[in-house]
């Protein structure tokens, strides 16, 4: 047995080492302690899940017949053989830098540095009813909930008589038309189209409706206006009925009330429509951005916090090209997590950073339906399946585990040969009422 | 829209065909269903799961890295294209044979043929308090529990300093010899052995121990003693401790109770020593048999009940060679299935049954650790390897459905080449006071 540490409460060995508690094992927190394997500190990784998760398949999960176990990765497997990092599952509760502690629901920690990764959670923008009677696509949890949902509406819509409550059941509404919410519009409009008859003959194909609702003018507005409009066309040709320019204000859990007055019925809605920080408690307010994030330095360091850093959604770090703030994708996350190793090395060798941040833009991509999606690389935009071939390619390879590629790849063979999807499992039954009323 | 049933609740269409109503998507209920595809018969199928589960590899999903998607298939695709057959998600509360009807959480239906494959669930005897602190491994959320609660009890193991709590946590206790306990004793114990020290460098591999509590002296009390002896050295080779001859009285949640007043401390309980019939409310009491399994005819007629009907698990069938009734397994419910669909058939063309059952034991088997299993086929007693390779064979030809067979297929073969099983993933929180209070 090796001896406690008295600056902690969560058993871990005592060393000499500098102490980088990391908390979040998102794409930020494992890039940054892949970089830091065998270097001379100790990694205290904290995370309320078990598990990374590859979230940009996540509506594969929800949708598109993705076994969970298949995007989600062991942190104590990721990270077998890593002799200086400690994991520990933990939700933390607090972060104190006067005394350089972090508590968490099983203890606490002190660090030397510390580095938040937290990444973001889903934004209702205080509609407090959207919260509680919708579903949200961060988590795994989410996209096992929206799979059990949208079966068991459809299971309730086949014995039904009553006709608003058949429409309610069968009428789908996603909020925000972003990546997630395209990609899930898609997904869903497929599920319509090739499988909705042979698996409920109950139900008409008329009858089932996908709304997209987006409040700008266009879908996808990150990226070029041509590949909005490739989305909007292929969306449409699937039937997604799109409204543009449309604000939701509030969900009574059947109805959807629009900002222009206009309702529509639907017993399932699913918020794809903002993202906000997931910072935790304790860090001083005017370290607080809009949406929740914390405002860093060239460095990733927390303004006016020292030895504080976050990196990924969480972290606003502002310049001329970006003076909102970087977008919260991975490709930034990953970038931050790899650039803070390096710079807290030599931060701790030599008292200085090394090198400060600067975004590379790879690119952004996203799929509509079935072999078809649109990508922007560098100042070109490409579409279609082409786009879509390389959508599969970059997204397969990024998956972590040699296992969990293979099960994916199988899967989009097998999906590519047919329309068939297999996990119309419920086995997570879903109450929209359980879902947790937002804090702000 | 076709017209509704006025024999319903449940939007059945009105047809003039007999309407032969199926209780349970387990081995018995869906052979029956494909046997009576195309047959002139309105068949309508209820499941309180939308999902048949393949329950001989539950086990692995619990411990041996199988997705659960890949050994459950939805209903509704296992019978895409049978026109004759409408499928209703509702878990039944309550058979009136005198008015002929059925009534669910969503409705009542009236039915001209009953069939009630309702098949078994785990049976505490009576231990309120095991019942209350274990969980049972019958069902794909009993799988997923005992995945959760394992490694979650070893997160916490990792982090106390408390012997006491140390040596609960790591201990896992076992109740049952039969082939869920042998198996699942096997893939624990090798979990511990491959991956404790690799996953968890916290917790030494002589910390953590399996226990196998068995009532009756010998493993496997249905195979051969071959068999048992067999499955008893593996064992002790993987270093189960092995207690026969052991019955528990009770179960705190920390601690078990064993018959001689000795007691093991164990956070973890896992209870297969026993099933009984899952008989839906509202059959006659004087049906009953032991073990709540209804008493049927040679024909699987329940006894006093004029086309009630009851196969698999739940069926109590005794004749001379099987004075206690069969087994409760797949092949006398699979067996049961198809013969009752032919019987059903006779009885409404001819007003006759055709066949009487005969069970036709085709052996059993049962794997113990990797590449290790015992079988006995006919008067043989197979051990080893090779019958390790015909329980794969049989098992994967067995699972429904082509991409099923091939995930867990793949599974196996990279499971066979190294020890990793991946999906060590904490996605249902397990709180063993959830367990409901069994009725009896």
């Amino acid at each position: 047995m090796v001896s406690q540490c008295p600056y902690s409460s969560l058993c871990l060995p005592a060393t000499d080492l500098p102490r980088i508690v990391v908390i979040g094992a998102g794409f930020a927190g494992i890039n940054l302690i892949k970089k830091l394997h065998n270097s001379p500190v100790q990694l205290v990784l904290l995370d309320k899940n078990n598990f990374h998760q590859f979230q940009p398949l996540l509506y594969q999960v929800a949708i598109a017949g993705l076994e969970p176990d298949s995007i989600v990765t062991p942190i104590r497997k990721l990270f077998q053989g890593y002799r200086n990092l400690i994991y520990r599952l933990a939700e933390v509760n607090r972060v104190d830098p006067d005394s350089r502690r972090v508590f968490t629901d099983i203890g606490w920690v002190q660090y030397d540095y510390l580095v938040i990764a937290t990444g973001s959670v889903t934004n209702y923008f205080g509609l407090e009813d959207v919260a509680r009677n919708s579903v949200g696509l961060k988590d795994i949890r989410d996209a096992l909930d929206i799979r059990s949902w949208v079966l068991q509406n459809l299971e309730a819509a086949a014995i039904t008589c009553d006709q608003n409550e058949k429409e309610a059941l069968t009428n789908f509404v996603i909020v925000g038309g972003g990546p997630a919410g395209v990609e899930l519009a898609g997904a869903l409009s497929e599920f319509r189209r090739y499988l909705l008859r042979k698996d409920y003959p109950e139900i008409a194909e008329e009858w089932m409706k996908v709304y997209l609702v987006e409040a700008t003018d266009r879908l996808l507005g990150t990226m070029p206006e041509a590949a909005s409009d490739h989305a909007f066309r292929t969306l449409s040709q699937l039937e997604v009925e799109i409204r543009l320019n449309t604000t939701v204000q509030g969900y009574t859990g059947s109805e959807v009330l629009l900002a222009d007055n206009q309702t529509l019925l639907a017993k399932t809605l699913i918020w794809t429509a903002g993202v906000k920080g997931a910072a935790p408690e304790g860090l001083a307010p005017e370290s607080g951005t809009k949406g929740r994030r914390l405002k860093v330095d060239p460095f990733n360091q927390v303004e006016g916090c020292r030895h504080v850093f976050t990196i990924g959604d969480i972290a606003a770090m502002t310049d001329e090209e970006w003076p909102q703030g970087h977008p919260m994708v991975a490709q930034v996350a990953i970038q931050q997590g790899k650039l803070l190793a390096e710079n807290l090395l030599h931060l701790i060798r030599h008292g200085t950073f090394k090198t400060a941040f600067h975004y590379r833009d790879k690119g952004s991509m996203a799929t509509i339906g079935k072999r078809n999606a649109v990508a922007k690389i560098g100042g070109s935009v490409w579409k279609g399946k082409l786009a879509w071939v390389l959508w599969s390619t970059v997204h397969l390879f990024s998956i972590t585990g040699f296992k969990n590629k293979l099960m994916v790849g199988i899967n989009w063979i097998i999906r590519y040969l047919n329309y068939e999807k297999a996990n119309r499992l419920i086995i997570r039954e879903f109450k929209p009422q359980q879902t947790k009323v937002e804090q702000t």
